[in-house]
């Protein structure tokens, strides 16, 4: 009769249940992801996993809006205590590529981009509900300094957001098959001449 | 006893299985191929196809071997006829994102370093391979428009090849979530400010 306890207890197992399966859809994907691989893999039965999650699709969707909120937790949320114009938006930029060191096996987020954009359903829908959301967070920082006039005044900020975006993912891509190190000078790079190339002279 | 024959209908055997194949790993990614699933698929015993491929790895490289080839002739061999510096260097990028569209179910080379970039191994090893050959090609490509001196001539052309290669992954990204039309315009324009950004002034 402990509901705050239980509770508390209940959300443990839950966020233990998701990190799992966090690890193993970098290794495997989300077609990777079951209620049985996961239940043997955190030592629970698949009732007691069900009882968390009433689907493998739920489960999946709990994977992505835990990445999505460790993005805004480790690049966005920093990012704003900075001055607001153009070093905010490098600091988005470069917490950005940093990230995705943190994200050991990759993003999932990018993974499922892959796996799910020609399959119609919720995890489609979910991807493309958090990349528009960044796009117009990425957007709205672009749009602060132009503001700030520190970028040019025909700035297109979806156009920009999209640019930086392409940056990003070659950092993802790269920094997967030939190494984060030599990846992180060139995105870091590639930012910099693409934030130049808009700024106000 | 007519050896041509025989392997040239062996030739054309093997090709519609690699078809077939291509089609299922643009749909279910590279796991979700198996010598039992394509065997199935175009209606041979899995023997039959045994013949063909000794190994499901072997059939998975030969996916991505395709899909080179079909980059190489769709996109490089046609913008070798351009005139050679910045007209090639734009034709390359361009056909680039157009043979995006052909790619129906997205592009097998991006799907699989996404899917093998943590799995050390054979396809992993091709992927490498293939992507480091693109970056030198277009470094090249990227090197003569330098020789004519149409773009700067303190261009590193590995870390333009780099940013052209973002863009392009942006492209293959954005017109599967969110539309082939919008995305096309985005990234001609994304290419075309990138280039203007190293042109000789």
């Amino acid at each position: 009769m402990q509901p705050a306890a239980t509770t508390s207890k209940g959300a443990a197992t839950r966020d233990s249940i998701i990190e799992r399966a966090v690890q193993i859809v970098r290794k495997e994907g989300f077609e990777g992801l079951s209620i049985g691989t996961i239940a043997g893999s955190v030592g629970m039965s698949k009732s007691g996993v069900f009882a968390h999650f009433g689907s493998r699709e739920e489960l999946q969707l709990a994977v992505l809006d835990a990445a999505a909120q460790r993005f805004t937790e480790q690049v966005f949320l920093p990012a704003i205590r900075e001055k607001r114009g153009l070093t905010r938006l490098l600091a988005i930029g470069s917490r950005w590529m940093k990230w995705l060191r943190s994200e050991q096996g990759g993003c999932p987020m990018v993974s499922a981009a892959i796996e799910y954009d020609d399959r119609p359903g919720a995890i489609r829908e979910r991807v493309i509900f958090y990349q528009t959301r960044l796009r117009k967070e990425l957007s709205r920082a672009i749009a602060m300094a132009v503001e700030t006039k520190e970028l040019r005044a025909d700035t297109e900020p979806e156009q920009l957001a999209f640019e930086i975006f392409g940056v990003e993912l070659a950092m993802h891509h790269d920094s997967r098959l030939f190494g984060f190190d030599e990846a992180i000078v060139r995105s870091e790079r590639a930012l910099q001449r693409l934030v130049d190339s808009y700024r106000a002279r």
